[in-house]
């Protein structure tokens, strides 16, 4: 239901929530990740462009959020690259239907915008805020950032 | 978030349930719901090849619905053209996360599983039965065939 596209973002976006207010690299991004680089590296000017985060330059740069986790929801990460869509006129562009959509296309849209509500309830800090309750590899009460650590 | 597959399948679907027990040919359905024809054809095979609809020959011929209208769901017509799909294993493959996904994962499933509530309650005769109630271009009462008549 979510393309592979919102699926990278998302984890991209996480870890960043992680490392903040630390940059990672796009390699870094991708080690941690598992998103393939190329593929990163679109989906990273895709947030950049909608403004969600900022690459710094030299040494220790990098990709950073341009807001505190808290402020930056699933709903934000998802509009930025493959956005969710709600179904406000009718798909047949149906005279009889321009102010009042079918009840298909009403059920549609219902389930669109129950998922639309949930991501723009949930922040990147929500995602991350359970430190060692869902341990990675290394055990309890290492963090989250293990969480997309390769390899283990 | 839904595909034009869905949509068009979904679109069939309720022109069959609302011209039950009649047969539909490919052409009239086309005409009727506005997808065009090659993509239909595609798209009634896979309902076919799950047994939603099956095809009489001959004069008077058509698709038909296998079931009442009120026994196929929404999610019965989805999951025959391009299934949802459950997060059940860590996309990444993380042995530590193969017992219990991590958080955000937890929320996409989450998502999923409420678009296939939702459509797991929906039938076509739920999507047929307001007769009238949302008209189409000829006016209450003329039944909801109209819904789907190109042209008005």
């Amino acid at each position: 239901m979510f393309s592979q596209t919102v699926e990278y973002a998302l984890r991209a976006m996480v870890h960043l929530a992680e490392a903040a207010p630390a940059p990672r690299t796009n390699r870094e991004i991708s080690a941690a990740t598992r998103v393939p680089l190329g593929y990163l590296a679109k989906v990273m000017q895709s947030l950049a462009r909608a403004g969600l985060v900022v690459s710094q330059r030299g040494i220790g740069g990098g990709f950073g959020l341009t807001r505190p986790p808290q402020e930056i929801t699933i709903y934000d990460v998802v509009q930025a690259v493959d956005p969710l869509k709600r179904i406000t006129r009718c798909p047949l562009g149906l005279p009889a239907h321009s102010e009042r959509l079918c009840t298909l296309h009403r059920r549609l849209d219902e389930a669109i915008a129950m998922v639309e509500r949930s991501f723009r309830e949930t922040s990147l800090a929500d995602l991350t805020a359970k430190e060692g309750t869902f341990p990675g590899c290394d055990g309890p009460g290492v963090g989250t950032l293990t969480r997309f650590r390769p390899g283990c």
